[in-house]
């Protein structure tokens, strides 16, 4: 990492940038330690500067400075993602664009924000016109609309609007290319696939423009069954029942509940597996009736709870998706967790069938979405670890029996993904980022070409040990 | 029918009634005469009397003198069903609700209004707050809202929303006995299957409370395939999209569109196969690329087009569910309908295949729709009208091809329906009609509780000359 950090210092007068090395550290970081194979990985990683941009022009700039020096720059938004993706493999720049949060237009059923602007802040400007997001992590009060594109799938929404990957989710995004002249292009429609979900590995995004759902003061429910194949069942129904406007259901099997949501503590009796709801308040009555009719106890419903109870509580999506890791983290250090999709039609035998040959090792945790149009789950099954070793048997048990694993454990695109090459992004990248400076490490079919997503084999970067 | 309808206007001095034949006769009809069975069957029928109520107590006043002299009392809305539903079998007093048209109160997420309230009007009302109903169907300028719920079951919005059968896309009903003293009830959740498409037949609808969805400014798009089967796939794939938000998605074989939509004529070449859509203007660029993806023709966009060349054109939705069938109507009157359900996954499969074998004399009118949480399509083909005993011959050939046919050549509703007792309908008719004198004829279960649903024998009202 033979890189010339005072000559890009000497080039970026007037900007802000850090190279204290405890900050560039803490900035080289995500959440990747929720997995102890990215842990051990990617401990030492850290860049050798941080820059934090005011503006477009500043980004520019930058990236003009180092594509001179031949210096790695990886974009990051708020740091809150799971697989390495804001980590810095190749050391260089890191980009922190948490300086571009400004709120740029609010229209009836879209906002353009620059790409750092924290989702809830985004969501607080649009209340005024009765709008917000469609989708969002549960990491929202945190997480920058930035970063959801580049690196998110879905998540509290998704049940109603799909996901990121579906035509109509992102409006437009305005990004920047990694050139001796960067040009700022924008992408809208199909061209939005070559970028989204992309990990900032070809092209710094700027802008985005997102379409947005009315506003609602969501009702939050969780509802109790004794057995965990009829809550998700419920949950599965719940998801189908078109006329009840929901945003969020998710399935956590027994103890996880009782065991890490310390708050909800008081309303989730022993051995209940529960389904958490977020609902339009125009639902509440059919939302009761529906639950009566799987006789489904209604355990927590904000609507008809005390406010001083209310107090404290965290809301509710920050006990589901990858926060219901980080709450069994939080208890217990050694847990881990796997993401993993049951594919329509067969997605609750399927859940039944690894439920059966893995709960207790494996604990539950499903997400119910909309996907190409029918509902389904994703899991993200908790994982009381043992070793790495085990951990890729659990995940090799779950492929066998038909469940594809999104593996959290790895820090490329396509092996946290589809493991395969995505044509689009690989095009997208020669062009917009030709010196391969954009984030190194993450896309493999960049990296190595001639690298064989079927031989089982982990890919790893050069960077960080490896020969490819 | 001998009712003592001197005795009755007596009763009810003070209120508006018409007596005049022709008026009665008017007032007495229905969409009915889509169909050559029921034209036949229906042509004589007519009320003795006609009540218009300005107000619930009028109601109220009414049901109590009529239930006293043993007068059958059919409740109407604007008479814009086409199963005979609001046709007074028996005689008797015609209830036409018109006058109950207030909208009562618009609040987020939903609008309450009487019974006789246009939806039209409804959403005028509701524009203000940024809302509009959820669900219309194509008769939405002249329809009432009670008489959607009492005789419809969804329409343009179904494929968003799913139908009024779904828990949710009713939130509360407001109704009147027919008894010696008659009781107001509300109903909400669960208990509104009691009533809702029951044909006024266990109680007289005085206020709805209906959902409401964000209002858009829904883009119209054309768009032409030359083959009918992509046209079809293309719809159930748009159907689909969960990012695409839209409020329509229909297909029409060739030559139906070219014949029969004359003000949209030239937008319309040869041969082409259509399938309409509406779309929110926030989904207009992923619409483009979608359809782009699928090769289809984009014939008609309404945001694209010139102001002047939008003059004189209906509504798109006024091309969709039984509006074709009412454009064909008025060029070929011995064109008649069916409506059919391809249930999900094998509707594709069932289209084709009973398109290759009646296609010519049964050409094809497919409205996609969520049905059960999946996208799936009714039909509303249309008939080449022949003989009545062909005509059954095609519902039986769709019947054995698996294709379920809700008859609209039947005025009750079992056989119009389901083709079996709803309890729950029957049961509260029992306790809110016990002397049947709410529109008879229409529920065989009450009429005629050892009716054999199978035995493939048509029910005959003995009023109209059946010995039931």
């Amino acid at each position: 990492m033979a890189h010339d950090i005072p000559a890009l210092k000497a080039r970026l007068a007037g900007i802000r940038l850090e190279d204290n090395p405890a900050l560039v550290r803490q900035k080289s970081r995500d959440f990747y330690w929720y997995s102890p194979t990215l842990k051990r990985q990617l401990d030492d990683v850290t860049g050798e500067i941080v820059a934090f941009p005011a503006s477009e022009d500043e980004v520019l700039r930058i990236l003009e400075a180092c594509f001179a020096l031949a210096i790695p720059v990886t974009p990051r938004g708020a740091g809150t993602g799971n697989y390495g993706q804001a980590m810095p493999l190749a050391g260089g720049l890191v980009l922190d664009l948490s300086g571009l949060n400004e709120v740029l237009e609010i229209a009836p059923g879209r906002v353009r924000a620059q790409a750092g602007a924290i989702m809830a802040d985004i969501d607080a400007a649009c209340r005024a016109s009765g709008q917000e997001l469609r989708l969002h992590p549960s990491t929202y009060r945190t997480a920058s609309i930035g970063g959801f594109v580049a690196g998110g799938s879905g998540g509290v929404g998704s049940i109603t609007w799909g996901g990121l990957r579906d035509l109509g989710n992102i409006l437009r995004l305005r990004l920047a290319t990694m050139e001796a002249r960067p040009r700022i292009l924008e992408l809208e429609g199909e061209a939005l696939q070559k970028v989204s979900h992309a990990y900032g590995t070809n092209g710094v995004i700027l802008e985005v423009e997102m379409p947005l759902a009315p506003a609602c003061d969501w009702i939050e429910a969780i509802v109790g069954f004794e057995d965990f194949a009829t809550a998700a069942a419920y949950a599965n129904a719940l998801g189908e029942q078109d006329a009840i406007l929901k945003k969020l259901v998710s399935v956590i099997a027994a103890p996880l509940p009782q065991d890490y949501f310390l708050r909800h503590r008081p309303y989730l009796p022993d051995g209940l597996h529960v389904v958490l709801a977020m609902l339009a308040p125009v639902a509440g009555a059919a939302f009761a009736d529906f639950t009566a009719r799987w006789r489904g106890r209604m355990l927590f419903r904000s609507d008809q709870l005390d406010p001083d109870a209310r107090k404290g509580l965290p809301p509710l999506y920050e006990l589901s998706w990858n926060h219901t890791t980080l709450r069994a983290l939080r208890v217990d250090p050694s847990i881990t967790y796997l993401q993993t999709l049951y594919p329509f039609p067969d997605q609750l035998d399927l859940v039944a069938r690894i439920h059966a040959e893995l709960g207790e090792e494996v604990p539950a945790h499903l997400e119910f979405v909309r996907f190409d149009g029918k509902v389904t789950c994703f899991g993200l099954p908790l994982v009381r670890f043992t070793t790495e070793e085990r951990l890729e048997e659990i995940v090799a048990r779950h492929e066998a029996t038909g469940i594809p694993v999104f593996n959290p454990h790895r820090y490329t695109l396509e092996e946290g993904g589809m493991k395969q090459t995505d044509a689009a992004q690989l095009a997208f990248k020669r062009e917009a980022d030709p010196a391969g400076l954009l984030n190194p490490g993450k896309m493999i079919a960049f990296e190595h070409p001639d690298f064989d997503f079927g031989a089982g084999r982990t890919y790893l970067f050069r960077g960080l040990g490896g020969v490819a």
